[in-house]
């Protein structure tokens, strides 16, 4: 299976697909946060050491950022052939993602169906989240996209 | 109103807010999109002119990013005394979001509630769009999250 193009074939309930390993830099949690969520607990190291959450921490957007290119590389190699993300339900920020945090994506089939009017696409929807070092999960959200049939 | 703090009490089911614009450069687009999505459609002019969308357009983290930096940023000054978002739902993309976009979020209340546990705070849920300078809602979603009371 590796390397493969995933088509809509590829996709059954209850598969859970696994992504690379990701390393959270306090640089890059910096230099996201100083453009698009400037508070001091997401920008200064010692700020956020004397904030509630103890040590810098992503803010929401780059989580979101993070998890768009996480769940999309697989460690198998493979690559959903996708036409169109078509929304994200009941996305939660569970726990805080600190610098140097070791993230995985976990992507659980929930829903596979081929459209009726147009037959050489269909729709999956997949419960996902992020995964820290320590199997904690930080991070859930479900993707709904659609997708080539090989047929 | 301008200018103030926005506690619990201060917000009502059914009211709107609105925020300032936003203007979506095309430097902003490809600076992001290289880093975190990077596609030609998202990265370079002539390849997205070429594509689809015949235009340069934003990626889905970037608009998400872009939404919630607008949504907090009110046209009136107002600042909501939040002290944690809760979580996002039924977040669509409905239109693509090109360079060029001038971009407004319209956020409408929709449930206000004290906690029961602790009265010093609540939960506000609120229905979110961007609007681009057509009228088009390019991008929805319904946030939920925690705010001070003032009593």
């Amino acid at each position: 299976m590796t390397g493969k193009a995933y088509y809509l074939e590829d996709f059954c309930v209850g598969q859970t697909i696994r992504s690379i390993a990701y390393s959270v830099s306090s640089e890059e949690i910096i230099d996201y946060a100083r453009v698009w969520d400037p508070q001091p607990f997401h920008t200064d190291e010692e700020a956020a050491r004397a904030s509630v959450f103890g040590g810098l921490t992503a803010c929401s957007s780059h989580i979101f950022a993070m998890f768009s290119i996480i769940s999309q590389s697989w460690e198998n190699g493979g690559k959903a052939q996708a036409i169109a993300g078509l929304g994200f339900d009941a996305l939660r920020m569970v726990k805080p993602v600190y610098a140097g945090d070791v993230l995985r994506c976990l992507s659980t089939t929930v829903e596979v169906r081929r459209s009726r009017s147009k037959p050489d696409r269909g729709i999956v929807r997949a419960d996902c989240r992020l995964v820290n070092q320590h199997g904690e999960t930080v991070f859930t959200l479900t993707s709904t996209f659609m997708i080539k049939s090989r047929s």
